[in-house]
């Protein structure tokens, strides 16, 4: 059979992005577009700033054969990491490196006004400190601790985010910053700037998140699943054997996140006499080595791994990266899931399934919330 | 900011595809190629046949402004469904319609040889049958009920394939054909040909097999899931609150299988003095109206929803289809299953998803065979 082969025509800046320069001699060949068309594209790419020209020693004796090579400088994104009690803030460049960064307490409760509102001001103190125009921002990513219905940006039904329930994110950032908003839950970006940061060959990763709540974002065949309503991966409120009983936030009883969040750890820590009003006293008690807070830190990753067994099957990751503010605990809680699953899932799911704890901090966040900005920004549909 | 845009010259034929007729000026306004390239790109698929020149009635003056479009009819792949005690096999066109089909009582527990040989021999019988020559088949896609590495062929540890562990499927069908062959999981090949017959829209669609065994087949972001081993999806052996104690066929105890699977659900019968050997008696006792058989189909469609109720909150679909031979049961099964997946699931991963019966049956498995083989023929990487 013979058919139509070569590349498209439309990714003639996306073959640039890699950052590899090359000629326009080789752009013909990859794209099969003529030196005619491959010349205008490329001039008003240069024009634009997005390639560079580069000055080349090489002559073939008539005109130069200048290289040219996509410069990632040419304009910036805002890249937002919202949580519960936090705020961080960034501008980066197009290969998602951090130009200047914020990061301040910020209760998510305020309401999007508020926090929307400092948002968009440092945005602005962060393009005068970075010495950026606003004309250079082509995208905003924000990452909220909550669903997001993703082709709105708009909270669904978001249980730690008073005030926020469908609020029109982008509508409301848009009115200072008319550029596109990408918003996604906080684990969905972190996802994705774990799998950048840490795994970039992994295609199928599972990060998770534990802290007071406890999510995951899901990577299969490369792609960040968001599902049908975008709450793919909320695997806090599945219930689990040892939860009969106990009432979670959302109404339900025996969730996951009720027996093993940081709260829940709290509380029964503090029903044995044990000060502890939260996760972070959580973490300085295994710290300490209290005995009794490692022993239930292990049970809450045993429970966490009988979950985590069922996302084995279900979706069978490659690896899953374990994050949030709990897994600074380091192994305890990481022990604890790793005994469930390796015991219970197929042994085929699991010989080839690393679980392991974060290396990328909170920082991975961030990462994620520019990475889908660009995304979209650089999609071929999206530069005209 | 201006940049690249147009369409993708490796796309002509992908763009053609759909069915519709073009004219050439058509096609270069669609890929941004010259006319050149697009005339003789043309030229050599009407000369293998994959597309087609249309008489047109309307001249413009010149060279009549001639249309083209794709030939489904052009080639054919074969497209087979193996089963544990059946196997399909058919020939389609580059539409997936079934041109020729043939239905056998068939062991896959005969092995690999028995059960290949039997494919071949049959192949060639079909393409007779239906006048078409062996050079004309461009690819094969099979089915089979057990895990498969889908980038090898092979089939993993499968448990009710004796014989087949790691067999080469592949190479040993293109001793006779030397042609692309594309094998998957039953429940996978379901799962694509549900979607493709029933559920076009339906970019994160769930098909769940019942039968002997219970597995599934995940659509996300309307591509096929199949996770770092080739697993994804097999939820038969993820245990169940009920199942404590039951021995399961993998060595685990629990599992979902073991206690709401047809032979699970005879046994429970038995035990209770009624005579059942197997899923069908089963299905045979609910159609007569046999009280207690009800019951127990109720209670393994609640035991089947336990597990569904994970999935929607891990994958989050907006429709699961039961197929498989105990969805023939019909209602009883299905309404245990919603009756657990609606009271527990969080009220944002319901409020749009459908839990419905497969309407297509057994046909879906060819059709998906039938796709897998041809959207592997026709990716734009192997039309050369």
């Amino acid at each position: 059979m013979t058919a139509a082969t070569g590349f498209a025509a439309s990714d003639l800046f996306q073959v640039l992005r890699d950052g590899k320069p090359r000629t326009r001699s080789e752009l013909i060949d990859i794209t099969g577009l003529s030196r005619t068309t491959i010349g205008s594209r490329i001039d008003s790419l240069v024009e634009s700033g997005m390639v560079t020209a580069l000055a080349d020693a090489i002559s073939t004796g008539g005109r130069p054969s200048a290289r040219v090579a996509f410069n990632p400088q040419a304009r910036v994104v805002a890249a937002a990491d919202l949580g519960a009690t936090h705020a961080t803030l960034a501008l980066t460049d197009l290969a998602a490196q951090v130009i200047v960064e914020v990061h301040t307490a910020m209760e998510i409760a305020a309401g999007p006004q508020v926090v929307l509102d400092w948002l968009t001001k440092t945005i602005s103190q962060l393009l005068i400190e970075a010495g950026r125009s606003p004309s250079e921002l082509i995208a905003i990513g924000i990452g909220v601790p909550g669903p997001v219905e993703h082709t709105t940006g708009r909270p669904s039904n978001p249980p730690i985010m008073p005030g926020w329930d469908n609020f029109d994110i982008p509508g409301h950032v848009q009115r200072s910053y008319p550029v596109p908003v990408l918003v996604d839950n906080d684990v969905n970006i972190m996802a994705l700037g774990e799998r950048a940061m840490s795994w970039p060959a992994a295609d199928h990763l599972m990060f998770l998140k534990v802290a007071t709540g406890i999510g995951s974002g899901i990577i299969s065949g490369g792609v960040l699943q968001r599902g049908a309503e975008g709450i793919a991966g909320d695997i806090g409120h599945i219930s689990i054997s040892r939860g009969a009983g106990t009432v979670c936030r959302c109404g339900n009883t025996g969730c996951l996140e009720a027996v093993a969040g940081g709260p829940a750890i709290a509380a029964e820590l503090r029903r044995e006499g044990i000060e502890a009003s939260n996760g972070n006293d959580v973490v300085d008690l295994v710290r300490e080595g209290n005995v009794r807070a490692l022993q239930i830190v292990r049970q809450a990753g045993r429970d966490i791994g009988e979950v985590l067994n069922m996302c084995v099957s279900i979706v069978n990751p490659s690896v899953i990266v374990v994050g949030g503010s709990l897994a600074q605990i380091g192994e305890q809680l990481i022990a604890g899931i790793r005994e469930v699953v390796y015991a219970r899932s197929m042994p085929l799911a699991t010989r080839q399934l690393s679980i392991v704890q974060s290396q990328t901090g909170p920082e991975s966040a961030v990462i994620g919330a520019s990475l889908i900005a660009i995304e979209h920004a650089l999609a071929p549909e999206n530069m005209t």
